[in-house]
């Protein structure tokens, strides 16, 4: 089957959830005259939305560059690229909640929101585990050549090098909520920079050929 | 005419409403330091949540795989497709619906909420029966082999199995809501096993050709 | 300059618009156990919705067939595009407006929205007549066959028609809201019919080619 | 690696923002009788969301003309493109935040939410210029054709310009925010004027091809 109908179908769903973040951001009330001060006080939320939208980008990315090497979909490929999907839009809701905790600062709070999105960061890391696994036993699907089959070795590790950073930010955060934020972020840089080992990798392969 | 851009336009639909359907989840009011409880208590929303994407990931599925036997639209088709795209849009208010009564647990609100859902996917399963019929009686639009033929034989009927598998679902919710929402859950399931099969199949044809 | 952006990104907005209209469909505040008697006075808003996914989705079928006619974009059909797209997206706000005055019933407040969501239907229809009159007058940007300007010539006076039909709806409307409301009905059906009258040609058109 | 992903996501982002920002219009709370003076005093949603669809439509435009000229994508350009989105996105808040200035009409309120609107419209800016910057260094992913390096150096100042408006623009706010308005908003049609600009351009070279 054509793999375009997956990747158009995964793209719309990767640019609706990337959008649909900036509708966090609403106008709060306000004592007339005292926009700003108000408006100020919500900077968790362009910091959530900074934070999701980087990691929504990478992944886009990853999804990207990954389903290139990709030539045909199967009918097991359709339903793990479903679940991919499903983990992903899970980050939304979290978002949210982490920009809240944020505004109210409660440690209680934090921590919860904290670990809720740190567990739905650990479940897209599980499913793009099994995303890749599927793909390296199926070359059949793929335009069948060597440097490819390089590039899934070299990106094998990287879900779980993801699961745990964010494993261990799950743990930090109960200690100490804002630690286990920094971890946080930090995995999702990781994201970035993998992103960007796989990009060069993917430019070299092509060059080559 | 081309039938690229039909699936593009329902590619689109699928993928905005299966994403919109996050913002069911909102931050509820609670209070500084209880987030955690106040967001246990939403499972509801989280259970009508997973059930809707599993629903229209699947309806998904079919449509990908059933439009890759097409390779022509007709303005009879168009409007079929349009049909069927307006009754999958329907999914998600009572999707809200279903997640408000199971926070509340009043029979009666449930009752409502479950009937609701089980004639719209009724409703669906209606559209997709007379997608698949008018496909089979024009056979000009298709890749024109015999084994699609067979394929559009060996799904004829899924859909009335759909709508009975509902219909039985709302005489039962009718007695008891928590029955009926369980037939309704195995409605869903069945919808993802017919898919496995319509996909397997397709794949195998491809390989005969 | 290539149709295909040009087409993805204006169904893009079609599929989105006719998408977005399900939010308008939200939880009520209700007494427990009286959630049905709430929902079912809801009705407007199904009713508005259903005149709107109509009327959105006969909107996209003429794009779609229109546009098969056309083989490269220019500057100016982008830009008149755009126009297009703009008119459409203008239609959602009073669709809720005559979902909520139909709530309630009140006269003076049926009048004013119906009228505006009548004047939002005439506007989109100017901007199909420039639209059509703009791909008329540049045959350098079509597939060039004499079945596509006698297409042209056939529907010329489909938008003029359309304002003709929402112009008596409004005038109509400031008399008896009920009354310009069926006829704004019967000019939502008018694009369907038209469509199919457009969609019948086009599909012989191609036989004959 | 393929530019088509790129572009089908990126048209995704621009066709869900440009359409969500229809969301800003909401039924007000209005006393029955009284929906049509309640729905005339919105008029800046109005104002705000034209302004904002003609800015989004025009930077789209741009893209669109843009990344014809480009056969390739490579790991930064896709890189840069996210940062292109992000900026893009930013812009839907500020535009409810001016809108709902304009309703209260104080003065502080209208300074800050026009000063927010205008650093975002610069930092869009900003990310063009690195695109535009990006791809004069890398003639390697263009069709690499003459007329296209000419229109590279046309356009090169196009973002300096821009920043250089809304800068003013910004200053000029402070001072007074009418005026520092009708600034932003020539800012605003000069992105259109500069789009019909390099749109004839465009045509200009594919004609002498």
């Amino acid at each position: 089957m054509r793999i375009d109908r997956l990747e158009a179908f995964s793209d719309g769903v990767y640019a609706i959830l990337i959008t649909i973040l900036v509708l966090e951001f609403s106008v709060p009330e306000y004592q007339v005259g005292h926009l700003m001060e108000r408006v100020l006080t919500q900077w968790p939320i362009m910091f959530a939305y900074v934070i999701s939208f980087v990691y929504v980008g990478a992944i886009w990315l990853f999804h990207h560059d990954f389903f290139q090497t990709l030539k045909y979909t199967s009918m097991e490929l359709n339903v793990i690229n479903l679940v991919v999907l499903f983990s992903v839009t899970l980050i939304d809701y979290p978002t949210a909640l982490v920009a809240q905790a944020l505004m109210e600062r409660n440690v209680k709070d934090m921590r919860f929101s904290f670990i809720y999105y740190e567990l739905i960061a650990m479940f897209i890391s599980v499913t793009f585990a099994v995303l890749y696994s599927y793909v390296r036993k199926h070359p059949e699907l793929t335009h069948r050549n060597d440097h490819q089959q390089k590039i899934y070795a070299d990106i094998k590790m990287d879900p779980l090098i993801s699961v745990s950073i964010y494993g261990v930010a799950v743990i930090i955060t109960i200690f100490s909520p804002w630690w286990g934020l920094l971890v946080l972020v930090l995995g999702i840089i990781y994201h970035f920079i993998a992103y960007i080992r796989l990009g060069s990798r993917m430019q070299k392969t092509i060059r080559l050929e």
